[in-house]
């Protein structure tokens, strides 16, 4: 396997450049909301991965919003990441993968951009979105996607989510949407609470058709969906009254998304066990949530 | 190695003896706090463990106070439960304790008391504590402990809480309460945070010396260290005056207690891969918590 540098480097790119585009719409769904708090504004933080031998080992660029007029916490993190995998990563990726070699060549290589957003209004639904691209010399994937999680749900607004995850996933062909509607199905499922987090969106993992540029073209459009996905919903609900029983509603909800990316996501712990500041790889816990 | 009914029983027995002195203690704590709000009182609910075939597969009784005086949200839980244990479960556990026969005859039986009390007083210490026997047919063992969970620490509530622990294990020999404080120094410690999630207690796990009665003499001790560990501070600390500041800091300790159990702790992970109801192995979970 090359180490494909001409590829990692336009993937980091991408991956920064579709941050770029989702930090602007944000901000301006800040300004746009008006009032007299003021618009909410990124803080941007560099990251940094430690490697156990204390060698250059990546980092990222974290960008949250807190306490904003529409968004009460947001993140967007993106990040490249590099270094020899552990032990226990190993096996697990051997495992799940069936690599052969990782043992005696550990080099990994990941960048991704990863987003999660807690919403202000209780009727307007939270989101996450993340894709990535991932390397080992025995082997190179993507992964990712994009799930919608409202606490209330609106049959019109989940309809639409859906139907631009479809019409991007269709430009690669027919045959993709309902096998990524279904893993997302699968995937953001919370087998201790027997329900769903939200109302789905897609995902896929382990993606390597044989066509490199193909497949970074496919993560381009899931990673393009999002904001014309999002954005319409967040500029219908952002303004709908709502009172307290629908706020506890949604830190209730969020209790569960908690939940769910504490004890099954899988980005939250790779990022915790390779080491990656635990702040970045945490960001997408809600800025407040309850247990009842 | 015998079914060992008689001992089943008798600490099955015992946890239930240590629960209802526990919460006669606490809802005692709330009639002693006084002023207009009610009394909190605890909420009593029967748990069952679901089996795949339907088959009996036992249960427990949690016990739940919410919107007290005191505390904000208590749960003490007890549970009796039995079956097979699932391949994943079966696994983890042969590899553990070097179990032989584990798949050939994967029967397990458990028992435990579990608590965990946070504090509507930001100054009162959060508190965790668990004891448990399981069997199987390749073996036996308690384990379990307690440690103290304050925002705001007080090196005197720190030392009392100790000392106490310290007075209990004594009783079996003064070699074992510095191996257990240090025990528990090393299992609530939380790497990707690199800090402990409190100010320690004492842990301890797979004990069984060989005597069942010495080692259930043991557990019962650590047991009974709880209430005259825990309720001094609770009677010190729960009336003194509080801001937004502290409550603030209460919230983001408590978004760290959360990360613990979802992402570490041993309990919730077998509860949940075993089937307990969620609602029982998760009462740990904070009534409100906040990340930043």
């Amino acid at each position: 396997m090359s180490d494909m540098l001409n590829e990692k480097t336009r993937a980091s790119a991408w991956f920064r450049e579709l941050r770029n585009e989702i930090v602007t719409a944000f901000e301006g769904l800040e300004d746009a909301f008006g009032g007299d708090e003021p618009a909410g504004r990124f803080e941007i933080t560099e990251t940094t991965r430690q490697s156990d031998d204390g060698s250059d080992a990546g980092g990222g660029l974290m960008s949250v919003m807190r306490g904003g007029r529409v968004f009460e916490k947001v993140g967007v993190n993106i990040s490249t990441v590099y270094g020899t995998l552990g032990i226990r990563a190993q096996a697990a990726m051997a495992a799940r993968k069936g690599l052969e070699g990782m043992a005696e060549d550990p080099r990994f290589w990941a960048a991704g951009i990863s987003l999660v957003a807690h919403m202000q209004n209780p009727h307007s639904p939270a989101v996450h979105m993340n894709t990535r691209m991932f390397w080992t010399p025995h082997g190179w994937w993507f992964g990712g996607g994009s799930d919608l999680n409202p606490c209330i749900e609106y049959a019109e607004d989940t309809a639409h989510f859906h139907s631009v995850q479809k019409e991007h996933c269709d430009k690669h062909g027919t045959e993709h949407y309902q096998r990524l509607k279904d893993w997302a199905d699968e995937y953001f499922y919370i087998p201790h609470r027997n329900r769903a987090r939200g109302v789905g969106g897609i995902f896929l993992d382990d993606h390597n058709t044989g066509d490199w540029e193909a497949d970074f073209g496919f993560i381009q459009d899931i990673g393009r969906a999002f904001l014309p996905a999002f954005v319409p919903l967040t500029e219908k609900r952002m303004a709908q009254p709502w009172g307290e029983v629908e706020k506890d509603k949604q830190l209730v909800h969020r209790g569960l998304y908690a939940e769910y990316n504490l004890v099954y996501d899988r980005g939250t712990k790779f990022g915790l066990e390779t080491g990656h500041d635990a702040n970045a790889v945490l960001m997408s816990l809600p800025p407040m949530a309850k247990w009842v």
